[in-house]
């Protein structure tokens, strides 16, 4: 049989809150991207996507040009894609439909992030409307390498991604500028491993 | 053509350290365990669990029964599957095979945390070993979450890991007390649980 959220005593409605969101987010597991995985043929799913760059971004921590909260960055790197469950993830180089989505994410996020109690409601929106909104340290650290991991599974596996929707190096240069808003050393390393491998 | 590694500037061997680890790493969305997503009938892998865990994590450090530092436990939790690119997943419930593993594992780690900088090549081994160990308030309430979230993934998807695998109700208790001596509220959860759907 399985269980219904009300197994859990009723007086942890606090608890049963939280525990109702962990189980809604296991469907992001389930929303592909474009990017391929790097080391095979198969697409990368938000989940894993969203693992990846949490542990990059504790790893490359140390290239942020302004001083930053690294547990603020990994959190909002933890909950940046849970709107895709709604949405359905959009690919980058998409302008016109990344634009057209904006109020559907809004309305996602109310929605997933309204399964928590109220002040983790309001702390988990708020972080992720920081990120959206790329302005303080950590929300533009934390998209230089939400931006940077897709290179890397391009240039490390053939371009794949990049060749099956016809983007270019130059696309890819105009595209990404977010990167050197967090971090100029990151995007100087991007520069030259597009320039060896255009 | 697919970029070489040598493409970043020999300046930066540091960040090549690191690149080339953050590439390596990548294989772990290949590592499939017992263990079903919660919303539809695929294996999860190992780095969506560790996404789910580390975001559970930080959603549920209020239960944990020690002070805690929050960004070690998500640390430690995004790093803790790692060495599965090596030595495969084990399941829980394959207590033999676990022990047999425990040497591979060392091996593994050694190798994996390896390809990175000395400094957090000696860091991130250390939080690998702190997790394994069980011993301090971070790495006790971290093993709580890994442990509580293949039980909601089998209480609300059908119990079908456990059930394709014969593991009974009495086995899961016997199995996951880890998850009481990190947080007692959220054993005593998993035990109404456990008990209102045999």
């Amino acid at each position: 049989m399985t269980a219904t959220i009300s197994a859990c005593s009723n007086k942890n409605s606090r608890l049963k809150q939280q525990i109702k969101f962990i189980i809604e987010i296991d469907k992001l597991k389930n929303v592909l991207r474009r990017t391929y995985h790097i080391n095979d043929n198969a697409h990368e799913n938000s989940a894993e996507h969203s693992w990846h760059i949490a542990l990059a971004a504790m790893l490359l921590a140390e290239y942020a040009d302004e001083n930053i909260e690294v547990l603020r960055i990994i959190k909002m790197l933890l909950i940046h894609d849970i709107v895709e469950i709604e949405t359905g993830d959009v690919f980058l180089y998409d302008e016109a439909k990344r634009l057209a989505h904006t109020e559907k994410e809004k309305a996602a996020a109310n929605k997933i992030f309204g399964l928590l109690p109220d002040d983790q409601k309001h702390e988990y929106l708020a972080l992720w409307q920081e990120f959206e909104a790329k302005k303080t340290p950590e929300a533009k650290f934390a998209k230089s390498i939400d931006r940077l991991l897709p290179i890397l599974h391009n240039c490390f596996n053939n371009k794949k991604s990049w060749k099956e929707n016809h983007i270019t190096t130059e696309q890819v240069l105009a595209t990404n500028k977010d990167i050197e808003v967090g971090s100029k050393s990151l995007w100087q390393y991007v520069n030259s491993l597009l320039t060896t491998n255009p």
